[in-house]
C-alpha cells in the first residue's frame, strides 16, 4: 500500500508534433485554453486538465524516449461523457466539423450506453460516451455511477 | 465551434495486456477499483475516471487499430499532482515501491513546480507533479491556478 500517491489524475498530456495546429482543432471543439503560445497549451475540462505539450519534448522529459509518430494508435482513448444518449450523436457530428476523423460511429454498447470515437488530426483518439445513471458535479466531472 | 462537444475529460483509458497484473499494480497504489474481474477496471481518482480495458479490445472498437506492445512509450502522460512540494519525492518512492519503474527523478523545474515520471508494469507513463498555488476540489481534482 502506498500512502504517498493521492488518488487523483490531475492532468492528461499529449504529446503534439504540431502544438498549434492540434490547439486549434480544440479550441474548433469550443474548448478554451488560457495558455500563452509556445510548445504547451492547457485546457481545464471539467475534474481534469488537458494538455498539449511538444511531442519530442515530452518524450525526453518523460525519461528519455522517443515520441511516437503522429498518426499511430496510442492505446490510450480519451473520453467526453454526454448527458444524453442521442449527443453521443450530435458530439460526433460536431467532432467532425472540427476537423476529426470518425474511427467509429455512434452505437449502443453492450454495457448500457452509447458510444464512438474520433481521432484529432495526430490521431489521438477520444470517445464519445453516454453512461445511463451517470451524473457530473458541478465543474462537469464524472460522478462514476457503479 | 462545436456546441455539441461539452468541456469535459471525464474517463481515461489505458489499453491493458493483462488486465489482472496491472488492475493489482494500481492496487497496490492504493487505488480502490470497485469493478468486478475480467477485461475492465475502473478506478474513480478524483474529477476524472481512470480505467483498464483489455488492449487488443479497445484497439479494434476505437476503430480498428492493433494494440501498441506493452512497454512502448505512448507519447501520453497522466498527472497526479500532489499538495506540497516534498510530496513528489515520496510519491516516487510510494510508486517504486509498488513495482513501478522511476523513469526521471523529481526535480525542479524551469516552470517553477516539482515533477518526476515513473512506469507502470507495461511501461504507461505518470507524471507526479507539484504545482505552485494550485489548490483541489471537495473530490480532489486539480483547479488550474493559471
Amino acid at each position: 500500500m502506498a500512502d504517498g500517491i493521492p488518488r487523483r489524475l490531475s492532468v492528461v498530456t499529449l504529446g503534439a508534433h504540431d502544438v498549434a495546429a492540434l490547439r486549434a482543432f480544440y479550441e474548433r471543439l469550443g474548448w478554451e485554453s488560457g495558455s500563452p503560445p509556445g510548445n504547451f497549451a492547457a485546457f481545464p475540462l471539467g475534474g481534469a486538465v488537458f494538455t498539449l505539450y511538444d511531442a519530442a519534448t515530452l518524450a525526453e522529459e518523460a525519461g528519455g524516449h522517443v515520441a511516437p509518430p503522429a498518426g499511430a494508435f496510442r492505446g490510450v482513448t480519451l473520453a467526453v461523457n454526454v448527458d444524453e444518449r442521442e449527443q453521443v450523436d450530435a458530439a460526433l457530428v460536431a467532432a467532425a466539423d472540427a476537423g476529426a476523423r470518425v474511427l467509429a460511429a455512434a452505437q449502443d454498447r453492450d454495457w448500457g450506453g452509447r458510444s464512438g470515437y474520433f481521432a484529432d488530426p495526430e490521431g489521438n483518439v477520444w470517445e464519445v460516451a453516454w453512461i445511463p445513471d451517470a451524473s457530473f458535479d458541478s465543474r462537469g466531472a464524472l460522478i462514476w455511477p457503479y
